[in-house]
This record gives C-alpha cells, sequence and structure tokens, in this order.
C-alpha cells in the first residue's frame, strides 16, 4: 500500500495519467473522420484496448494505495467517478450499445478536470453564486412565461409557428434572447398589431437586464476567488 | 379575526397558496395546447373553477384576518391587487370576453411575485436606477430623434421602407441596436452615399455607449442592494 | 437688461423654451409622414413661422439680457450656437436649399442639450476618456489596417467584393465587430486556405478585447463623475 | 558614434520615422487599388524604392549609434526586429515572391508599435492576464472537446454538414459564440431530438460565461496598469 501510494502521489504518475487521458481524447476525435477510421481501423481498436488496459492498472494502483483505508478512497469524489467509468467499460450489456460506450469512453476526458483546480475554481464560484442566481432566474423563469403566455393569447392564432403553444412561445421567447432575428420578429409582430412593438421592446429590455444580472452575480463572485 | 391571521402568517398556508398558484399556472400552459385543450375540455373547466373557488377562499380569510384594521388591509397594495383580480373574475361583462379572462388568470400568476423576494430587490433597483438613467434614457431618446430625422432627411426617398417616415426611421435605428443587420443597412446606405457610413459607424457607436451606461447603471444599483 | 435678465433666468422661460423646442421637433416629425404634410401643409407653415419667429424673439431677449456686458454672451458657446442657428435661418442662400433648412431646424432641437445637464455629463466624461482611449483607438485602427492588409494579400484575388481593396477589406472588418455573418466570413475563407480560420478567430478576439476596452473605459470615467 | 546616438535620440528624428512608416503604409494602401495601382505603377515603384532607401538609412543610422557598444544594439528586441525586416528586403529568394515581399513592407508598418507606447501596454497586460486566463481557456477547450464529442455522437449522422467530424462540430460550435444562427441550429436539432434544446442552451449558457470571464480577466488586468 505504502509503494503504491508512493507511486500514484509522484508527478510522472499525473504527468502520465493526464497524457494517457490525452492520448484517449486524441484517439476519440480521429474516430469522428469516417475515412481515418475505416483506415485505421484495427490500430484504433488495438489502442482503445491499451488505453481501457492503462485506465484500469491505473484504478487498481489507486485502490492499492488506499488498501489500509478503504474509506479514504470512497470519500474523494473523483475516485468513485473513475471506478464507475472504468467498470461500466467491462459491463457486457453497456458494451453492446456503440452510443453508451462512446459517452463512456468521453466521460474519462472528463477526468482532467481532476487535475484543472482553476475547473474547480469556476465550479466552486458557480456553486456559490447560485444563492444569489437562483433568484434572478426564478424571476428571468417568471418574466418568460408570462411574456410567453401574452404572446401566446396575442399572437397565438396569426403566427401559430412561433407563438402556436406556451412551449413554443417560449422558445421563441428564449432564442430572441441572443437578439438574432429581433428585427424579424418586430416587423411580423407589426402586421398582426402596434402594441407588438412595446411587447417586444420591454421583453428585450428586461431579459438583458436579468442575464447581464445574472452573467455578473456568476463573474463577480469567481474573480472574488 | 385572530384565528384567520393565525391561519395566514403560518408557513404552510404561503406555501398552499404559492402551489395553488403555480398549479393555476400550469393549467394556463396546458390550455394552450389546443389538442389537450379539447381533449380535457371539461376537466380544465373544472379545474379552473375550483381555482377561482381556492383564491377567493384566499382572499376572504386575508380579509377577515384583517376585520379588526381594515386600513392595513388596504395599506399593502398586493392585497388590493389580488381583490381586484379576484373580483374582476366574477364582473359579467368580462367573463364574456376571452382575452380578458384569460388576462385576469395570468394576473394571478403574477402573484407569485409576492413570494419571491429577490424580484421586489430587483423592483427596488430599477426604481431607484431611474433617476441616474433617466437623464441617459433622455439622451438616448434624443440620439434616436436626431440620428431618425437625419436618416429620413437623406435616405428617406431612396430606402422609403426603412426611412419613409419618422416613426419608421426610429424603428429601424432601434432595431440597429440589436447588431443584427447592421452589414445589410450599411451596405445599402454605400449605395446612396459614402457618408452613411459616417452615419451608420458614429450612430452605432454612441447608441451602444449609451445602453452598455443605462445597463451598468441599472445593475450596480442592484447590486448595491 | 437687468428686466431682460430676470426674464431669461425665470423658471418660467425656461420651461417655454423647452416647450417651444419640442413643439419645433414635432412639428418635424410630422413633416416627415407625406400624408399629413400635405393635408395640413398650410398649417404646419404657419407653426413653423411662430417658432421661428419665438427662436428669434428668445435669442434677442438673450441678447438684451446681455446688453450690458457683450463679452460674456459671447463666452457661452451655447449663445453662439442659437446666434448662429437663428441667423442661418434668415440667409437666403439658405432658404432656398430644402435639405438645409431642414437640418436647420434640426439644429434648433439639439438646443435640448443646453437643458439637459446629464448630457453635459455624458459629453464631459466622453472627453475626459479620450486620452485613455484614444491610445486603444490606434492599437484598434493599425490592428484594423494589418488585418485588412493581410485579408487582401490573401482573399483579394478569391473574394474581391469583401476584400478587393484595402477600403472594401476594412469595411469588412469593421463590420464583422458586430459578430454578424462571422459563420459566413469564416465559411467563405474556408473555402480558400484553412489559415483563414486562425485569421478570423484572431481578429475576432483581439477587436473584442480592444473595443471592451474603449466601452469599460468611457463607461468607468462617466460613472466617477 | 556620438553624433549618430544625437540624430537618433532627436524628436524630428523620431517624427521623420514615423512619417515614413505612415507614407509607407500609405502607399501599401493605394497599390490594392487596382486602377490606381495600373496608372501610376512607375511611380509607385519609385516610392517603394525610396522607402526601402530611407529605411536602410535609418538602420544604419542606428547601428551607428551603437557602434561603441553593439551589445546594447542587440538586446533590444525591436532593433532585431527592424534589422531583420529590412535584410530580408535585400534577400533575392524573397524579392522574387509577391507574396512575401508584401507581407515584408506590411511588417514596416507593424514598426508603429515602437511609438505607441499603449501597445505596450495592452501587450503587457494580455501577457500578464494570461496565467489567469489561460486555465478560463483550458477549462474553455474542454468544454468545446466535449460538446462538439456528444454533437458528433447524436448529430453526426443527420447532420453531417455541421456534425461530421471532430473539427466540424468544434467549428459550429465556436462560431455558436458569436449567437449568430442560435435560431437555425435550435430548430435544426429540435428536428433529430428534442434533448437538443437542453445541448445549445447549456452550452450557450456555459459558453458565455468561460467568455466573459476572460475578456473580463484581461479587462481588469489592463485598467490595473
Ligand atoms: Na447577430
Ligand atoms: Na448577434
Amino acid at each position: 500500500a505504502a509503494r503504491a501510494r508512493a507511486v500514484t502521489e509522484a508527478h510522472w504518475f499525473t504527468a502520465a495519467v493526464v497524457t494517457l487521458i490525452l492520448a484517449n481524447a486524441a484517439l476519440l476525435g480521429v474516430e469522428t473522420y469516417s475515412g481515418l477510421a475505416a483506415d485505421w481501423h484495427r490500430w484504433l481498436r488495438a489502442a482503445e484496448q491499451v488505453c481501457l488496459a492503462a485506465f484500469t492498472a491505473e484504478i487498481l494502483l489507486r485502490l492499492a494505495a488506499h488498501a489500509d483505508r478503504p474509506r479514504d478512497f470512497l470519500k474523494d469524489p473523483w475516485n468513485l467517478f473513475d471506478l464507475a467509468v472504468v467498470l461500466c467499460a467491462f459491463l457486457p450489456v453497456l458494451r453492446e450499445n456503440g452510443t453508451v460506450l462512446r459517452l463512456l469512453r468521453l466521460a474519462r476526458v472528463l477526468r482532467t478536470a481532476r487535475f484543472l483546480p482553476q475547473l474547480r475554481v469556476v465550479l466552486v464560484a458557480v456553486v456559490r453564486s447560485l444563492p444569489g442566481t437562483l433568484s434572478f432566474l426564478l424571476v428571468g423563469a417568471l418574466l418568460l412565461y408570462v411574456y410567453a403566455m401574452v404572446g401566446w393569447v396575442f399572437f397565438g392564432r396569426a403566427d401559430p409557428e412561433h407563438y402556436g403553444s406556451l412551449g413554443r412561445a417560449v422558445l421563441t421567447l428564449f432564442l430572441l434572447m441572443t437578439l438574432d432575428g429581433v428585427g424579424d420578429a418586430v416587423h411580423a409582430g407589426l402586421g398582426i398589431s402596434r402594441w407588438s412593438l412595446l411587447y417586444y421592446a420591454s421583453y428585450v429590455l428586461l431579459a438583458s437586464f436579468v442575464l447581464v444580472n445574472v452573467l455578473i452575480g456568476v463573474v463577480l463572485t469567481s474573480l472574488d476567488e
């Protein structure tokens, strides 16, 4: 256990694992090019098997390092995540489904996060700013709901494609937040009623206000760290 | 009165009212799907009646709670809003108009704001930042007016669709603030005169400056709270 | 002089002048609607004459108020602006040109700025932040020039419409700052060379960095006031 | 050496060099207009030769100024840059290739940066904020990779143009950061699966969060200077 621990805590071990993860990521990327994937089919399969073997060896080493205190191993959520990702790759049920297998191999790439301290800072910042922004998001949801209902009442019949139901109206208004196609929406609305100008102007102003508030809230919290 | 007050101040009462409002909101949302609305017509009507009854019971309870000091009841603007929304639902004139009835039921959803303290913070921030931003908005209105008039003078004849009257020019310039279609406008303008480039460049810079100022003003005030 | 000064410094005089300016602005706006302009032709002309008479009376009053110290009158740049605008309206050469006359009447609307203290704050902020932002603007101009030249060298032959000359390339890159049509430009560029991706990515990042710096510089200076 | 140093440190020398660089820049710009370039072919060639001669004279003067301590000359990276740019213009291999020659002459325009102290501030700010933003950029790269892989798994077959390979998916997602065409992408995605809404919504939120963080990080560092 002590020797295994010494190995897993060494700098070269971390470097090797990161290299392994990046190689695995590159491998996944290469497979998305159907031409390359067909030409190098055998080599890619072999490389995948090597990756899986290396990941298994890594998790076994980590388990060995914690052999004298298994509880500590389970305390770190990353260890649980690693274990689950590797174990799933051996389940016959999952091995048969290509999509699930690919997502599993992609999950191994997410393990990089363990070695990116800044990602933790971002995640902590997002979580800490949640109480402050959650209420803004609630206000935003209320805003979206009310404007979608009003939009359905007034534009539902004339423009069923965009306002035919609550879901469509919410989608339409959500996409307007990107400020893309506001002109088209306003011109279509003016064909129905003059008041639609007030509707869109107030919506864009309120939505951008809520959006800016949420973004600034999260950023300020993350700058505090 | 004392018992009614104890009830209206209990946590479970607030929770029940919020649940009622959310159920009412969901009911309104379901009715926007014409397929569902036709299939479950009877049930939806019944559910609507139950909601109205529950809202009436709630407002009666609140009235009873303030039976010994009716003035306090009228002091809280939310109580007046609740009373008006429920009373209007019983007016025969309004009941006949489907659109008005739907907006009334939507108004009940707005009552959630009473239970969202953060919404009040936002509203207070918006109101407090008004004196500071109002002058910026005035500057923005002056900017919009002057550019619209100049646009009408120079582009009015060549591009009547966008600059045919003061109203159209204001709308065109207002929509340019979303930075959507600036390229099309500039290319159309270059077909008329080279100076239109200066017109659009200065407008976009000034408008975005005023916009950023207004947004930052409101956000800073809201962050102060 | 003393009586005239008392009049020009009274609150009701300021209110009357602002009302006059707004009426003049509304008059100009109404004239942009060709239907209304034709129907009410006579009345609009009469109203314009009344406006001009009132503006002349105002400037004469201000002159009278400064009769004993004409230097002070010339010190305030607004007085010079007002005098110039009113005098020009009486020049026969300018009266014959419809466009110039309209711009003159529009210039009178700009006089509102005299009564908008916030506008002065904005203008002072813009002027004060100029030394800091001017260098950023110079950096931006250098950036635009270099990218336009590189764009002309590499895309000039394949895409003469967007990169056929330095002027066109500058316009194309300037419009890309609105982030509108970046996708089209990148896809067109990829048809020429793979390196165009690097070109556009670096340009958008650098341009938005300079833009954000300029905006924040001006806003921070204006918030200081 | 002392006389040469006195000359290179004089104000008029700096002014003359800046004028020379700007003239060179204007010359390059004029040559992009094929009509002008054909009409004035001889004059432009002559002007180019004059520019090259002047630049050579300048660098020789600077070399002479440092004749007694050549090490100091090599310490300043700008001197090395100037020397390389002028020397390359005399290499026969490079002189034959029009594109390389044009880029060389453009490189001389970059020498303006030597005389723009603000540009150094910006560059220093960008370099100093790199450690802080690099980790955010890493997080952004991980985000882009994971979303591109997920996009390829789910949309790769149905929409090969946008998600046919890892490279295309990364490009598609990179361009979505401009918020241009988000509506089209979402509507296309909804034709494949309802879950694509979650995919795009989470992507836009996370990407804009990372982007805002990077921008604010760089700007704050540059404001500190
Ligand atoms: Na856009
Ligand atoms: Na946009």
